[in-house]
């Protein structure tokens, strides 16, 4: 018998293709060169195909951040407490970090979910979805079973559909958990098959390890594969066994976001490692995804590559928290002005008789 | 005796080197990893040090488009007529072209002036500083006077100080200009000394050159390299012999945002070759530039880097018309919400003394 999480899988619909192409037929009619606002035109297009309308909107938008704690810390592979998730999950839902410095900023919603922190947190704003406490120590064990894989994607795909019957058209997801740039690794080394030494690429110094720090974190990492023996092309494997419960929720908020069409924006290493994921279980997901930043963590650029995706944006920024996703709403809703407000060769020429170069202008491609 | 623009280039002053260090050291006592917001910490700590402020401002702004003619499209150097410079030109004084929609969404206003369009515009939103109908065919005499660069370039500086006077904190440049590219590169040559085939590296395909008109682009632009002989290190000479009047006057933009102390942001391609003859002029003036966008045209790639900045916004765009600046001017709204608004470490310590953990939040590097 199906699980639910199966249903949703097989039952994701492609973006609409005609509305798609309708719309990049009407882009190439605006008063410009075609394709001369390259990827603004591209994502206003596919804003489009996922809604399915030619005039798609995204005044309501959230980001998703998912807080767990990671038993890989005991290891030495953060360069902060494990207690520091805890205390920041707090602050974010207090308002003052970056991600919701940045989600105000471009009128986006915060929604703060706890999947597996390590410790009771108690807050009016806070989503209590707590699968566990915290998750093994790869070294040594599975970080979680793969009935809790199952129910944190599950969880993941609730936390869309609840998203979109509060009105929210436009998710972004981020994370909190100290050790996770270490799992994101862990995972990703698994989906791409990397042995032995040639995990290190895909291994980064995550907030700010130190040398010594980072010698252990890729020595950890390389140990929890070969432990382990994650199956490549089963993410779910690969994700109780080496992975984190932040990913695993991730990975369901992007099947969700597809099942829902609803447009959904990564933001950096540990978020595009759980949507190669997400496409991995079924790669019609990837038409829902957006790239926002290039993080500066190593790994990224291999998942990012691996997706065929490019991000937008080149900030050097290595945060987390789905800090990326608001500047990329505001890419967005550029790209959604362009669309909407823009005049069309026949429309601009109206202004322009007194020229008396109608015809030419409508035949340029200037 | 020295011209008004030579008094300016001499006494463009650095930007305030205690303040700029004063907010680094403030951004890192933010509850994040330090230097984990990457270019947005730069860019609020160097919009502090530009205003010798902690709490600058940039709710005023403006993008300054430069319409001109160039006399080399008699060639069949550009995929459109002439005459688009100035239906283009009307269209964005009626506010619906791409930086008219993407400025308004933005919340940035856009300011056209003629400097050189080959008809004669009206608008009441137009600002005329016509220094002449077009330019003179490079391949066979020089784009205009040295005079007549000089005058551009002063006319920019004036456009700042107006602009500055009408209250705008931050600025954008722009141009519309059918042939721009073509003169663009060969500044750029130019500049960089390039000569015969080097040049190529160089040149693009412009709006949408097809190859015929590339391959006679690059020759066009090799011969008037080869007949002019520009001294690359003299700007002037180079913008006066193979440039456009959009470029001299946006060197001017450049110079006088600076000598304003005022924060400028570069385009595309037209913008960037333009901040690479201010900083020609004075190396001062690059603190106070802001690269926005990676323009897709060929030569963007080679004047960025000589000029030692790095883009924000890969969008794969190619439309110039300062179409790049409103998405730009977005990126630093959000590196002055940061500023303003996250919490410092000892901050955000308050909500969470549950935890018990605060010291070694303080002492984190997470």
């Amino acid at each position: 018998m199906h699980k639910h999480y199966q249903y949703i899988i097989e039952r994701i619909q492609k973006i609409n293709g005609s509305v798609y192409e309708e719309a990049q037929a009407y882009l190439d009619r605006l008063a410009k060169p075609p394709g001369s606002l390259g990827k603004l035109e591209e994502t206003a297009a596919r804003l489009c195909g996922i809604s399915g309308s030619l005039s798609p909107e995204i005044k309501k938008r959230c980001v998703i951040v998912l807080a767990a704690d990671n038993g890989v810390v005991s290891e030495g592979v953060a360069s902060a407490p494990q207690a520091v998730t805890a205390i920041q999950t707090i602050n974010m839902l207090e308002g003052v970090v970056g991600v919701n410095v940045l989600a105000k900023q471009f009128n986006t919603d915060v929604t703060v979910v706890d999947v597996g922190v390590n410790a009771n947190l108690e807050h009016p704003a806070l989503v209590n979805r707590k699968i566990r406490k915290s998750t093994g120590n790869i070294v040594r064990e599975v970080a979680f079973s793969r009935q809790e894989a199952e129910t944190a994607i599950e969880i993941g795909i609730s936390l869309v559909k609840e998203a979109k019957e509060a009105g929210y058209q436009l998710i972004g997801v981020g994370e909190m958990g100290i050790g996770n740039t270490t799992t994101s690794s862990a995972v990703l080394a698994g989906l791409l098959r990397l042995k032995g030494a040639e995990i290190e690429k895909v291994v980064g110094k995550g907030a700010g390890l130190d040398d010594g720090g980072f010698v252990k974190k890729k020595q950890v990492i390389q140990q929890a594969i070969a432990l382990h023996q994650p199956d490549s092309v089963d993410p779910i494997d690969v994700l109780h066994k080496v992975g984190g419960l932040d990913l695993a929720t991730m990975t369901g908020v992007y099947l969700g976001a597809a099942y829902e069409q609803i447009p959904v924006v990564i933001d950096g290493f540990i978020s595009v490692v759980a949507a190669l994921c997400a496409v991995r279980l079924n790669p019609v997901v990837k038409a829902y995804l957006f790239a926002s930043h290039r993080s500066f963590e190593r790994g990224y650029a291999y998942a990012i590559e691996e997706l065929g995706l490019e991000p937008s944006l080149h900030l050097d920024m290595r945060l987390g928290e789905g800090s990326g996703c608001p500047l990329m709403f505001a890419m967005m809703d550029g790209a959604l002005a362009v669309l909407k407000n823009m005049a069309t060769f026949e429309a601009a020429s109206i202004s322009t008789d007194y020229v008396e170069q109608v015809d030419k202008l409508k035949e340029a491609t200037f």
